[in-house]
Parts: C-alpha cells; structure tokens; sequence
C-alpha cells in the first residue's frame, strides 16, 4: 500500500481525510488551504487547518466541525465587555491554536513547523501541510467589494452577490518543500481532491506556488470528490456562488472547475443520472454515497474513494501504454 | 472636597481603591504598579491594573479578587493539549484584557490609552493610570536567582528565600503626565498608598521616573495603610518576605519602609499597642478595622482613612505654620 495525498479545507474536507487517515494513518499527506486565514484581535486564525485537526484529532463538534465539542464563549463575552469587535464569536478552546501561532510565527517559526508541533501533541500521525508558509489571501470579488472569506462569512452573513475571486500574492507563495516531496514520492497512489468549495478552499490551493502544474506533472491519478450534491452544498455557500457566477449548481460545474486537471470524479448517489454525462466527457465517475453523517459514513468513502483511485490508476496506465 | 490619588496593585490595593472609588468616582486617581507586568504565550499581561478593573467594575471573583467571578479555564486545557505552556493557569475571561492590550500596544498606542479605554467600556470613571508607559520590570533577587514576581508566584510556589530587588528601566522610564497632572492638582487632598507588598508593588511606583521625589515635592499628606496586620500579610508573601530580608513582619517595617516619605500611617485594630511607638518616631498614625471583607468593610475603611487623611493634612499645615 502506497502514499496519498487530499488536499481541502473546510469541515467536508476535514471529514474525507478524516475517513482517509482512520485507513492510512501516516501514509496520508493533508494539504490544507490557508486562504482564508485572517488576523484578528492581534491573532493568527488559520480555520482550515484548525478544523482539520480537531477532526482528525476527534475532538470536532459534531454539529460545529470547525470548533472543538462543548464550545463555549466566556473570554469572548468579557472581550465584548472591555470593548473588544464583535463581529467574530470566538470560542474559548478555538483560541488555544491561534495564540499559540501567533507566538510562534512572531518568533520566526514557519506555519508548517507550528502545525507539525499543534499535530504531534495532539497524537495526529498525519502528514498535515499547509498550502504555503507564505501568506496567500483569497479575496471574494463582489458586488460591495472585495471582502476575506470570514468576513463575507461572519460580518455579512454570505449576502453579497460574489462576483469573482483574487487569490492574493498565490503566484509569489511557494509550496512547502515536503509538500512537493509527498507530490513525488514514487508510492505516491493518488491525489484526492475534498468535497469543498472549489473558489475559496481548492482553487487557492492550485493557484499557490505553481501546484496545479505540479499536480498535472506528477504520475498517480488525480481524483475530485463533488461538493454539490443534489443541487446544493451539503454546507458552505458554494452553490451560491455558483449561481451568481452564472453557473448551474451541478457536479459537472465543479467537475468543469478542475479541467484537466482530474482523472476521476466521485458523485453523490443521488446525482447518479449524471455520472454518464460526465463519463462522455472522458473522466472516470464513480457514484457513491457521500455524505458523511457518522465516522463510518467518512470511512466508507475513503475506502470507496482509495479503490476508485485505483482502478483509475490501471485506466490511466492502460491509456498511457496505448498512447505510447 | 476635592480630589485624591491612590497607588498601589494586587487585591488588597484594589479593595482600598475601591472603597476610595465609591465615595469620590471621578475624584479618584488610582496608579497602578505595572513592574509585575508580564509576556506569557506571546501576550502581555498587566495582572494589577487587570485586578483593579475587575475590582471596581464589580466582577471581581470574591475569592479569587485577581481575576473575574465564576472563571473559567476551557481555553487554558486546550493550550496545554496543543503543546502550550502550562506554568500560568490563564482563566478564559482573564485573557480577554491581555488580548487586547497585546494587539493595542503593537499597534502603537500606550498602556494609558489602552486602559483609559476598558475603564470607559467597563463605566470605571476613576482615572486609572499605570505608573509608565514604559516597560519597567521588577526581578525579586533570590538565592536561584533573578525571577519575576509572576515566576516566583507561579511556578515556584513563593519558595525561594528573596534577598532583594531590582527594578529594571525604572530609573529611565518616565511617568506620564496625567500622573503628574493628578499629583499637582490645587485640590488634590492626599495621596493614599494602599495595603501592598512594598517591595514588589509599592516600590516599584515610587522608583519609577522620579515618582519618589515628585511625591515629596506636592504639598497633600502622604497616608500609607500597612499590608501586614497581626504579624503576617492577609494575602502575598509580604511576611515571608520581610523575615527572609531580616525584617521583623509589623507594621513598624512597613513605616520604616516609606521612611521620609508618609506623614500619616494606619494600622489595623489588632495592632494597636504599636501605635505609640510609631507615633513616638513622628508619624501621624490612626488604629482601624483594616481587613475588608465585604463592600461596606472598604467603604467604611476608606471614610476612615480620607478622615484620617484631613486631619494630617490640618496637623501638617499647623507644622508648616509654626515652623515658619
């Protein structure tokens, strides 16, 4: 059994590559989006990379995938009291991570040295890695202006008509260089692309450093998990903003979003009149239930989602060998 | 009547400012030691004047007068679960103030700003001032060593034997001027120096930026009230301290420690028969119940003590009177 790598953010990425490492442990390599990192009250929040290890870490709401189980807010309502913003609720415990970050990056440590150590503590045995050590701001482009995600998210409630994205200074970022080592370790089995929004968590990712031509280049297949299931997203605003983009929310529109770069697709059942549309326009398909409702749910996807890659592994060698 | 300064830090301190603030509001300057300010997980903390805010906004713990009522430590377990430092046991409402100060003072503004402005959101009228805007630091020299007072409380249980102090940058560090302002006020009536441990509370305030000489200089009475009350302190380690310094722990090495400084000094009630002795060295001195309890013991002791305080300032005026 060879390595793989998922790459994601958000509480439906942290869940597949939850169901991924209860199956391969530190043969998992998680790429998480830091676009959506923000500064506030003078601290470093990197919410994709925090809801990731509480999820792998098993210490996820179940209700609240992005905060730890029995949140509760009491530093937050003194903070209010002293005069402190209100416009992000913060817990108590999600506090712990981003002071700690802060300290550490305010004494030269790099964000993946700081997550490493956030890993190690916590008994995580993956290899969790942020997209870059260099700061990379995606910018949601809409109809009032330019906005971060948790703005967009915590201060206007995801109103906004979004119009467009900006993934600032992701050309100049470089990619970490154990990611580009888990890209071409030679058991490397297959990339996994997370059930997330593709504008504002996986696009950020591709866009940083030059990774989607290093995704391209590298040998193991290349497989997408649809976040779009039966016309909407199961959580986040992703349908939305396909809508105002003047797209259909419809796997094959995020399907469309990763051309050329996927060799396989993985569909919700319930969108299982789709799966030959797609399959016409030369991508593997594979259909299966992918909500993840429990830890069995995530488990039974990884284990669908690792014997897909698989077979289009073969396919892809298959092709390769008649093409040559 | 007119106006009044208190100066001083930790519980006892904030009682007697308290007791102050009830009967004077914005007649009260209170200064506040900031040498046991500390930096802990990249966050500056000013454990004085946060006791003192506390305090005088009424969510002071009743037990725990250091930090607010029913606190809780949610975000202090996931620290250490994430690989934090575990020395300071951080409440969670208690880190509200240091966050805030932290992202205020890097964005440039003084600790007299910052604080100015949790008194207006916590309706704290008084006029709460730290000593400087200066980093001053106060080191209790023992034999392990250097340590702050932070460390010596914390970590090392207020074991090691004190043979000294040493109050760094005090001597450049200047006072601000609404300190000096309220020390040169017409109608200031007295300066009160609260129920502390003079060496590390007391001290630090009267060696910072010439505090000492400018209060010689105004012309109100100087009123110690003594920390150590039938032989020991009611909270600290003034005691052990003075005994370890070859200092009996009464009253008389409290006087002595503000020698030329005080005209009028007020001991608690169980040590009374100290008081003719202390007279007989030229102090003015009143015998009071000094041990506040309840909201009504610290009014009751602050009436006593601005009493106490008008008439040194008659017995003064008669002294200056005939000396001229």
């Amino acid at each position: 059994m060879g390595t793989f790598v998922v790459l994601g953010g958000q509480v439906g990425g942290a869940k597949l590559a939850d169901g991924l490492y209860h199956l391969l442990k530190r043969r998992l390599t998680v790429i998480v989006n830091t676009g959506d990192d923000f500064e506030h009250v003078g601290l470093a929040f990197s919410p994709d990379l925090d809801t990731l290890l509480y999820t792998l870490a098993g210490l996820a709401s179940p209700n609240a995938g992005w905060e730890p189980q029995g949140e509760t807010r009491r530093l937050y309502e003194m903070l209010k009291m002293v005069g402190g913003p209100d416009r992000v609720p913060l817990g108590d415990q999600s506090l712990a991570m981003p002071i700690l970050r802060t300290e550490g990056l305010a004494a030269g440590r790099t964000l993946s040295e700081i997550t490493r150590g956030f890993c190690q503590h916590l008994g995580i045995e993956a290899n969790v890695l942020p997209m870059s050590d260099d700061r990379v701001r995606t910018q949601l482009l809409t109809e009032e202006g330019a906005v971060s995600f948790q703005d967009y998210f915590s201060q206007l409630a995801c109103e906004p008509v979004v119009t467009g994205f900006h993934y600032a200074n992701a050309a100049e970022a470089t990619i970490p260089e154990a990611i580009v080592n888990a890209l071409r370790a030679p058991d490397l089995e297959a990339v996994i692309i997370g059930p997330c929004n593709p504008y504002h968590t996986v696009r950020p990712i591709l866009e940083t450093g030059g990774m989607r031509e290093l995704l391209r280049k590298q040998g193991a297949p290349v497989i997408a998990v649809s976040p779009i299931v039966g016309g909407g997203a199961l959580q986040g605003s992703a349908a939305k903003m396909m809508r105002e983009l003047g797209q259909e929310p419809l796997p094959r529109t995020v399907a469309m979003e990763y051309y050329k770069l996927i060799d396989g697709f993985v569909i919700d059942q319930v969108d299982a009149e789709q799966a030959e549309g797609l399959r016409a326009s030369g991508i593997e398909v594979l259909v299966a239930p992918t909500v993840m409702r429990s830890l069995n749910d995530r488990v039974d996807l990884a284990v669908q989602v690792i014997k897909f890659a698989r077979h289009v592994a073969t396919v892809k060698a298959e092709a390769a060998e008649s093409g040559a």
